[in-house]
């Protein structure tokens, strides 16, 4: 009854979700779940596409015959390390419940940091009545650094909450409303933000880009003090260990991260003894597993009517 | 060199604001602090227009030559229930960053809950990194009770945060995107909401409104499991002793309090200890001393000029 070319699930994520989310999903074509223990030694090399998160060892060697690869995330940056990874064409995940729970989060961050949630919620363990000296949104400058359909769409509801927003990206995109800057302009993006969110691709020119030397380049004497970091990119683009000694300096006055150097965040970390820094899980925005092979499966179409496949990664940009 | 009917200014605000905001503040008229000590025995008989919060007792006897009455905050109940209170068009002050920030304020708080900071934050104190399963705002609705300039603009912003919205108001509100009802229809406007945000004025009908009655009408098996309460119009809207025992019972699930039935909040309410309810101190949205000085202004400098005041409260309504 499988007529159409059979696809491989490699993902290492939550199995009762992903075969929730299968249910109904990939009609009339073969799917191949390789956490099922029955897959443990299926024949893989009949198989044109592969959806993959950390898959297994063996992935490249046995399927041999794969024409697309698709990312399980919107970042790629653990699939262009793989080893044996094939010249094929790989696609990023990119859907809108993706987009809105991404600007869920950083619109959350960047509003808690502007109504001093921190200090607010200290003194409400001391029962304390006392209003704060207030600035408001427009008082204040966010700069999203990675302006990508996440960092987009983060920008335009910033802005609409009031904020100043400005966006740096490699290259220059033209925004309405919103002013950009490119790679060559950073220190001149850098000194005119009170908050800056990262929502950037891990690349080698991101590796620990977010260090001591960026932040202290970032506005001082703003509404809030002192500059905030915000970042729900990856991680390995930021230097925790700067992280928090920009904070015990007063570099930075605070910082929100959902994503770290090693996850999950060891117990070890000075960050989570840190008062004016928030963290959460890697849950800014995650990955719904229906809506994932909903997009591949929209992808698949395309490329077998003979269309280009959308949200193409370059292998030059790593992104 | 007053040329122009004075002012009276007779706010109970923090005077080191009201001193820095008048500086520049109604030019070529004059101005009468009656904060100041040498105004105490002045005679206020001339002056044509009273700015007011909380005035001393004596404002409507010795100001007897009044044309207009202008309120400190958006609100005015404190106002309609002064006593001898003239006859008088009163205008509250509305104002672009009063709206702002009390939409930042409400965003914040349904992010908050949506995002289950509380849960995060506990597990925070922890060291523990535990993923939870995260709805997002489209999975919401969200309902705004009160759709004056206020609700409106909060209502918009939610809705653009991706959160569903309808709002209730006493008369039916039109707006385009947003579902609203008005008086008569609260029960079935309070079976759909998974988010209830109060924004209302005070008056005979809104005191004690939100109690157990309304919150056991509000939608219960949504994707937060129970209702969440917030409000930020006025405390005596809402019965605490209600919400404590809403939350008790699971009839709500959490609750964001900006106004209280008594402020300060009282260090003996169970309100203080209770997990679940975030707390502010009547701060989601400050009447800015700038701003507002430059809305009586503009509102005096149509009253002069033959043109219909703005925001024009109706006795009969109380808002």
């Amino acid at each position: 009854m499988s007529q159409k070319p059979a696809i491989i699930i490699d993902l290492l994520f939550n199995q009762d979700n992903v075969r929730a989310g299968l249910k109904g999903a990939f009609r009339g074509r073969e799917v191949i779940n390789r956490a099922d223990p029955e897959n443990r030694d299926r024949d893989l090399s009949a198989a044109h596409y592969a959806l993959l998160w950390k898959p297994k060892d063996d992935l490249f060697q046995r399927a041999t015959g794969l024409k697309a690869l698709f990312s399980g995330g919107a970042g790629v940056d653990h699939v262009l390390t793989l080893p044996d990874l094939p010249d094929l064409p790989l696609v990023r995940f990119v859907d809108p419940s993706l987009t809105n729970r991404m600007s869920e989060w950083v619109v959350m961050q960047c509003l808690m940091h502007l109504r001093q949630h921190v200090t607010y919620s200290r003194q409400h363990a001391r029962k304390l009545w006392s209003p704060l000296n207030q600035p408001e949104a427009s008082d204040l400058t966010v700069g999203v650094m990675g302006m990508g359909v996440l960092g987009l769409d983060s920008a335009i509801k910033l802005k609409m909450m009031g904020f100043n927003v400005l966006g740096w990206s490699r290259t220059k995109k033209v925004v309405d409303g919103i002013e950009t800057f490119e790679a060559s302009e950073l220190d001149a993006f850098l000194g005119k933000c009170d908050m800056l969110v990262g929502l950037l691709p891990l690349t080698d020119a991101t590796t620990g880009i977010f260090n001591a030397e960026l932040f202290a380049k970032l506005r001082r004497g703003g509404a809030l003090g002192a500059p905030v970091f915000i970042n729900a990119g990856r991680g390995k683009s930021q230097v925790e260990a700067d992280i928090i000694a920009s904070i015990e300096k007063g570099v930075l006055k605070g910082a929100s991260l959902d994503v770290f150097e090693t996850e999950p965040l060891p117990a070890s970390s000075k960050l989570w003894a840190m008062d004016s820094v928030l963290i959460t899980p890697h849950t800014a925005s995650d990955s719904e597993a229906s809506a994932l092979f909903a997009h591949v499966e929209r992808q698949i179409e395309r490329f077998e009517a003979g269309q280009p496949l959308e949200h193409l990664v370059s292998r030059d940009t790593g992104y």
